[in-house]
C-alpha cells in the first residue's frame, strides 16, 4: 500500500532526534518507537541512535527485512543481526559505550532488561523523548491514518444493516474485519468490539461474543482498521428496532457530549478540558454517574498513545495531534451508547477523520432524536 | 465456547501461587499471569494476592467484566474498580501493604513503574513463580489448544488448494483468518504469515504483501487459532508447481530434521537437545547456516512463552508442556521451507495437536520426495 501514499521523511526524524539528543547516545527498545524511526517493525530490536552513528539489531528471523527497510528508508544505520538473546545485550553494549552516561527507555524496558543495561553500562532515563515527537503526525502519516478511517467508514456502513438480521455479535465482527481488509486494510486496528444488548452493551471494553443481536438491543460497535502500521479508530452506537425514550435520552445526551468534546479541541488546549467539556453535558443531564471511562487518547503507529484526554490529563493539544473523542454512558441493565470520532488538531480546531454519519446512527432503525 | 470444555480449576491455581509464596504478598502486573489467575483479561489490571486475601483492580471500562469473570470462576477476591492511573498504584499499595518484602514481576513491571511501587512498598523480583506454573497445562487448557489446532489444520487444508489461482500473499491470510472465526475461533492467534517466492519466503518472520503467488514459488504458512485465549500455532510449506530438485531436497530437509527434533521431545529432555537434534540434520546436510532461528517455544495463554528451544535455553521439558518444534531454511533467491507442529509433552515422547499432513503437503503440487 505504501507506494499510493505520500513518502514520510524518516531521514529527517532520525535528525530531529539526534537534535534533541544533544550529543548523547540514546538505546532504543520499544518497538513502535524504532519503527517510527527506522519503518522496520520486527518483533526483537533495539536501536542506538548516537550523534553520528546508527545501529539496528535483531535477530536471524528478521534480518532480510530489516535490511530491505533500512534501505528503503535511506537511512545510513548499521545492522547487525544476532542469534541468541544475549548476543542483543552485547550488542547493544559495544554499540552504545560511551563517556558519559547512555538514555534509556524506562517506560519500556523491564526492570530486569534495565538492571542487565545498568550493570553493563551508564544509564539514565530517555524521557519519553520520541512518544513527544512522535504525536506530531507528518502529511505521510495523516494519509495513512484518513485512509485506514475511510476503510472503517466504508465497511460500517456496509455491515451495519445486517445488525436486523438476528446476528451474533461475533458474526458483525467477523464480517467487519473481513470486509476492512477487502477494502484494503492490512487488519484491524485492534480487537473490534460488538457490545450488544442490556449487559454486554454497559461495558466498555466487552469481549465480543457469540450473544444473538435481537429487537431492543442498543449494540456498541467500536471498530478500526490498519494500514500500514498506522490506526484509525471509531465507534457507533445502534439501536435495534424503534428506540424507546431512554434510548433516545441517552443517545442525545452521548451526542451533545461528543459534539462539546469536538468543539473544544484546537491547538493550545489543555487536554482534561476537552474531557470536562463532555463531563459537564452528562452531569447536567444527571448521568455524569454513567460515564466510567476517559474521554479519548492519542492514535497513530500505537492505537493509545499521547496525549490522553481524561481528569487527570496534564497534555496540552498541539497541531499535528490525531485524537479521538469519545464520550459513553454505560449502565448494567440498560445497555451503553458510544460515539467516538478521529480528528486530527489544527490551529482552529479540528479536522473529522471519521465521517459516518452520527445523526442517523442508528441503522436498521435510527432513533428519533 | 467455553461451556463445551473442561472447566479449568482457577481456585486451585490460586492455591498453588499461594503455597509457593509461603506467607509472602505478590503484587501481579502482566496480563496473562492475570488471566490465568483469575479468568479476567482487561488491558488494565493488578492483582495482590496475599496468604488470606486477593484483590482484582482495574478501571470503570472493565468493572462489569471482570466481577463477571471472578464470578464465573469461584474466585474470593475482592474488586476494586479505579478510574484513574494513580488511583491504580493507590489501590495496590493499599492492598499489598504487609510486614516485610512483597514479590513484583520484575521481568514485566517497566523500570519506572518498578520505582515507583518500589518508592512506596518494599518489594523484591518475585522470578517468574508464575510463569512457570503456567507451563504444565490441565485438561481444560488442553482441550482448548486442541480445538485451536484443529481449526487451523482444517481451515489451512481448505484454503490451500487456491494457492494454485495466483492469490496475493493477502488473500490467503484474508481468507484463512475469516474461515478460522467462521469455524470458531475467536480470531487468529497471531499475524498469519503467508510469505511467497524467492525473497518473502527466505525471511522467517515476513510481513503478509499484496505480492501474486506464483508458479516456482515456494510458500510458507504460519498459521494458528485462538480459542478461548489459547493458542495453536503451526507452519506448513507449499510448493506451487512442479518442485525442482533444490526444493525437493530442502524439503526433505527440513521434514528430517522437524522428525529428529520431535523424537528428541520428551519429559526431562533439555531443551537445548531438541533444537541440536534439528541442527544436526542441518549440520549433516551441510545447510546449517541456512537455520536462521530457534527450533521452537511453549505455547499456551501466550504464542510464545516457556519454555523456549534454541542453542542458548537453559529449560528442561516436562509433561504437560506444549510446544512447537519448527526447525526451516531460508535463504534469498531461493525461499524457504518451514513446518512446525504444536505438540503436549509426556512421560514417553510427545501428543501432536497438529495433525495436518506433512508427507504430502504441498498442495497443489506436493514435491516428489
Amino acid at each position: 500500500m505504501g507506494v499510493f501514499f505520500p513518502v514520510s521523511d524518516i531521514v529527517r526524524r532520525l535528525e530531529t532526534v539526534r537534535s534533541e539528543l544533544d550529543g548523547r547516545t540514546m538505546v532504543l527498545s520499544h518497538g513502535t518507537n524504532i519503527r517510527w524511526l527506522t519503518g522496520f517493525d520486527g518483533s526483537l530490536a533495539r536501536l542506538v541512535v548516537g550523534p553520528a552513528h546508527g545501529i539496528l539489531i535483531t535477530d536471524g528471523r528478521y534480518g532480510e527485512r530489516a535490511a530491505a527497510d533500512l534501505a528503503a528508508a535511506g537511512l545510513d544505520i548499521d545492522l547487525v543481526v544476532v542469534h541468541s538473546r544475549p548476543e542483543v545485550a552485547d550488542a547493544v553494549v559495544a554499540g552504545a559505550a560511551r563517556v558519559g552516561p547512555v538514555l534509556a527507555e524506562a517506560e519500556h524496558l523491564s526492570h530486569v532488561a534495565w538492571g542487565d543495561l545498568a550493570s553493563r553500562l551508564e544509564i539514565e532515563p530517555a524521557g519519553g523523548i520520541v512518544e513527544r515527537l512522535r504525536r506530531i503526525k507528518d502529511a505521510g502519516e495523516l494519509a495513512r491514518m484518513a485512509a485506514a478511517a475511510e476503510i472503517a467508514d466504508r465497511t460500517l456502513g456496509e455491515v451495519a444493516p445486517m445488525l436486523a438480521d438476528e446476528p451474533t455479535e461475533a458474526d458483525v465482527r467477523d464480517e467487519l474485519e473481513y470486509r476492512m481488509r477487502r477494502h484494503g486494510a492490512d487488519g484491524p486496528s485492534y480487537d473490534t468490539i460488538v457490545a450488544s444488548g442490556p449487559q454486554h452493551a454497559a461495558r466498555p471494553h466487552h469481549r465480543t461474543s457469540r450473544r444473538t443481536i435481537v429487537e431492543g438491543d442498543t449494540v456498541i460497535i467500536d471498530v478500526g482498521a490498519l494500514v500500514d502500521g498506522y490506526h484509525s479508530d471509531m465507534t457507533r452506537t445502534f439501536v435495534i428496532g424503534a428506540p424507546d425514550a431512554r434510548q433516545d435520552e441517552v443517545y442525545a445526551l452521548v451526542r451533545a457530549a461528543q459534539a462539546a468534546g469536538l468543539a473544544m479541541v484546537r491547538d493550545g488546549v489543555a487536554a482534561v478540558d476537552v474531557d470536562a467539556a463532555c463531563r459537564n453535558v452528562f452531569r447536567n443531564g444527571g448521568l455524569e454517574e454513567w460515564f466510567i471511562h476517559g474521554t479519548g487518547h492519542g492514535v497513530g503507529l500505537d492505537i493509545h498513545e499521547d496525549p490522553f484526554s481524561s481528569p487527570v490529563s496534564t497534555a496540552t493539544l498541539a497541531t499535528g495531534d490525531v485524537v479521538t473523542v469519545e464520550p459513553g454512558l454505560y449502565r448494567d441493565g440498560f445497555g451503553g451508547v458510544r460515539i467516538e470520532d478521529l480528528v486530527s488538531v489544527n490551529a482552529t480546531g479540528c479536522e473529522p477523520l471519521t465521517h459516518l454519519s452520527k445523526d442517523a446512527p442508528c441503522l436498521p432503525s435510527p432513533p428519533t432524536t
